[in-house]
C-alpha cells in the first residue's frame, strides 16, 4: 500500500514535498469581491486549439490578450468558486478547502486590480504579467491541498455514496476549470515575455504545433522505468509500436501540449509497471508491456497493456474517484465487500418504476451544465475594437 | 450501407424473415387491466444466478415456482408497462408501439387469470405453463416492432437529442426487463416440463453450469465466418488465446446462458470481419482477427481486437444509440458534423455554473431507478408457506 502511494506520487527518493500544511485553525478567508456575483453570471469562453496556436503567432498582441484575460480569467474564477461555496459545508469548512478558497479569493481581487487600468501602458501590461504569474505560484498546490481537505472529511464523517458522487461531480470540474485557468496563463506569460523558449524554439508557449507524440511516450517510459529501477531493481521491458493510418511511414505528430501528455502517460507506465512486477514475483521474467500508437483520420488512440493482473469489476468505479483513491490508510476490512464466488455475485440488475425514473422522461429541457462553443470560432480580435 | 444493415441483421441468403406487419391504423389496445396500479407499485425481485441454480436442482417445486412467477411476472410487466406509458405521446402513437403495448397488456392479463387458482391442481400447473409459453411466442417480436415504432418515429419527427436520451433511457430498461422476464418464463418451462434437455443434460434449464467460453466463442465465431465467406467470398482469420489465472491450464468454465454469450459474440464477429474486410480491400492479406479469454480470480474477460480500422470518437456515442443505429437509410449528409480537422475541433471543455450544476449539489437523496438486491438472498422457499 506504501509502495502503490509512492509509485501513484512519483515520488522516488528524493526528499518527499510535503503538501503546504494548512493552519489550524484556518485563517478566516477575506471576503469574495463584490464583482464575483457580476462576473459568475457570465459563461466561460472556451477557446480553440486553433485559436491559441494562431493567437500565439500571427494575430499575437499583448494589449488584446490582456482585455481578454482581465474579462475571461474572472469569469472562469467566478464561476468555479460559486461551485466551491455549494459543497456540503463539513468539507467546505475543512481547514483545506478553506485555504484553497482564499487562494481562489484572492487570485480574483488580485485581477480585479487591472479592470480600470489602461492597456496602453506599458508598465500596467508588465504588472499584469507579474500578477498571473503570482496567481500560477499561489496555486501551484491546490491539487494537494484539496485532496487534503478530501481526506480531512473522511476522517472526521466517512464516505457515503451521495457525498462521493457530489465530490466526484465537482473535482472533474474544478481540476479541469484549474487545467483550463493555468493554460491561459502559462500562454499569455509564455507567449508575451519577450524570449523564446532556447530549448524549444518552435513551441508556441506550451503548445508544441508538431508534438512527436513517440518521442514523448519513450520520455515518460523511461522516467517510470527509473523510478521501478530504484524501488524494485527491475522493470518490464516496454515494446512501442505504431501506426499511421493518415500518412504512412511518417512519425505521428500533433498539436498538443508535450507536458500534459507526458503527465498522463507518466502515471499510466507507473501503475502498468508496479503491477507487471507485483504480479510476477514468482517469474524469472517479467512480461513486456505493449504500447500501441494509432493515428487515424480523426483521433489518435494510445493503449498501453500490461500482464499486471487488471483491475477487477467491482473495483473499477474505484479507479476515478477521488474519495476512495486519495485513501491515507488501508479502508477498514469490515467495510470492504467480500469477493464473491461468481454463482452468488451475478444477481439480475432490473428497473423498478419510481419517481426517480419518472423524473428521467420529464423536465429534460435543461441548459448544459458545460459550455457549448459557439460554431463560430471566438473573435479574439474583437477584443481590439474596445482599445 | 446495406450490407452493414446485412450484417447487423445477421442474415445470410435465407429468406429473410420480416418483422410483424404493423397494421394501419393500429387497433385500439384492450385497456389495462386494473391490477396494473397495485402491481406497479411492488419493486421486481432480482434473482441471483445461484438461486436459478438452486431452484432448478434440489429445492425444485413447480408449485412453489408457479406461486412465486405469478406475483412477479405480473410486478415485472407492470413496472415496465407504467415506463411505456411515459413515451414521448408521438412515439407511444405510433402503430408498432401499440401494437407492443397490447402484447404487454395481454400477456399481463393472462398471467392475472391464474391469481385465484389453486396450486395443488396439476391442470392449474399445466395450464400455467402453456400460458407462459403463449406469452413468450407473443413476444418474440418485439425487438424488431419497437425498433420499427423508433423508425417511424424518426421519418415522421426526425431525430432531437433529448428525445435520443429519452428513448436510450427507456430502451436499456426496457429490453432488460424483457430479458428478465423470458429467463423467468424459460426456467420454468424448461425445468418442469418433465423432460431434460437431450442435447444438454447437465444444463439447468437455459444454464450451463460448466459453460465452456472457449467452445461458445469458436461456434459464435464459425457462424460468423460463414455469412463472412458467403458475401464477401473472403473472411479473417481468428486467433483465440485463453488465460486461466484462477486455475492454470484449466479450460475456463463459468455457470452461464450460453445462448447469450453467443448472441453477444456473434454480433462482435460480424463487426469485427465486416470492418477488416472492408478496410482491407487494398491488401493480399486480411490481418487476424484476435481473442483473448482470461478469467481472473473474480472476472472473466473477453477482449476482440481487429484492424478494422475503429471508429472515430465522435461517433461512440452513436455506437450504442437506438435511434442512431436502427437508421433505415443513410442520414442525410448536410445533417452530419463534417469531420473536422484536430486543430479546429479541439476546444476547451469548460464547465459553467448554471442551475443545472446548481442541482447537481441538491436533493440526490432519491431512491435508485434500479432494484438494489437485498443482501439476503431471497428465499423462494418461503412462498411454500403460504399454500
Amino acid at each position: 500500500m506504501k509502495i502503490l502511494r509512492w509509485l501513484l506520487k512519483g515520488r522516488g527518493s528524493a526528499p518527499t514535498p510535503t503538501p503546504t500544511p494548512t493552519p489550524t485553525p484556518a485563517p478566516a478567508p477575506a471576503p469574495a469581491p463584490r464583482q464575483l456575483e457580476h462576473f459568475s453570471k457570465f459563461s466561460p469562453s472556451p477557446l480553440s486549439m486553433k485559436q491559441f496556436l494562431d493567437f500565439g503567432t500571427r494575430n499575437g498582441c499583448e494589449k488584446t490578450s490582456f482585455i481578454f484575460l482581465r474579462q475571461e480569467l474572472p469569469v472562469r474564477l467566478s464561476n468555479i468558486m460559486k461551485e466551491i461555496n455549494l459543497l456540503p459545508d463539513n468539507l467546505l469548512g475543512t481547514p483545506s478547502v478553506q485555504t484553497v478558497q482564499s487562494w481562489y479569493v484572492q487570485s480574483l481581487t488580485d485581477i480585479l486590480e487591472f479592470l480600470d487600468k489602461s492597456p496602453d501602458n506599458y508598465r500596467v501590461l508588465s504588472d499584469f504579467s507579474d500578477a498571473l504569474i503570482n496567481i500560477r505560484n499561489r496555486h501551484n498546490d491546490v491539487v494537494p491541498t484539496m485532496a487534503q481537505g478530501v481526506l480531512e472529511y473522511k476522517e472526521a464523517f466517512g464516505v457515503d455514496p451521495i457525498i462521493n458522487q457530489n465530490v466526484q461531480y465537482f473535482l472533474d470540474r474544478f481540476y479541469l476549470s484549474r487545467i483550463s485557468i493555468r493554460m491561459l496563463i502559462n500562454q499569455h506569460t509564455l507567449v508575451f515575455d519577450g524570449r523564446s523558449n532556447p530549448a524549444h524554439p518552435k513551441h508556441i508557449g506550451g503548445i508544441d504545433p508538431n508534438c512527436d507524440v513517440i518521442e514523448v511516450v519513450k520520455d515518460a517510459c523511461e522516467s517510470a522505468k527509473v523510478l521501478c529501477d530504484q524501488y524494485y531493481l527491475t522493470s518490464p521491458e516496454v515494446l512501442i509500436n505504431q501506426f499511421n493510418g493518415k500518412t504512412r511511414w511518417h512519425p505521428i505528430q500533433i498539436v498538443y501540449v508535450p507536458s500534459h501528455l507526458y503527465h498522463i502517460f507518466f502515471e499510466l507506465f507507473k501503475n502498468a509497471m508496479r503491477a507487471t512486477v507485483e504480479n510476477n514475483e514468482s517469474s524469472t521474467t517479467l512480461p513486456p508491456i505493449k504500447v500501441m500508437v494509432a493515428l487515424g483520420n480523426e483521433d489518435l488512440t494510445i493503449k498501453i497493456s500490461d500482464r499486471g493482473g487488471g483491475v477487477p469489476l467491482r473495483k473499477i468505479d474505484r479507479l476515478f474517484s477521488y474519495m476512495y483513491s486519495t485513501a491515507p490508510k488501508p479502508v477498514v476490512q469490515n467495510l470492504q465487500t467480500a469477493p464473491l464466488a461468481l454463482s452468488t455475485d451475478s444477481v439480475e440488475r432490473l428497473p423498478v418504476f419510481n419517481k426517480s425514473a419518472w423524473k428521467h422522461y420529464k423536465s429534460r429541457n435543461e441548459a448544459d451544465d458545460w459550455c457549448i462553443p459557439s460554431s463560430e470560432p471566438k473573435n479574439l480580435a474583437k477584443f481590439n475594437n474596445h482599445i
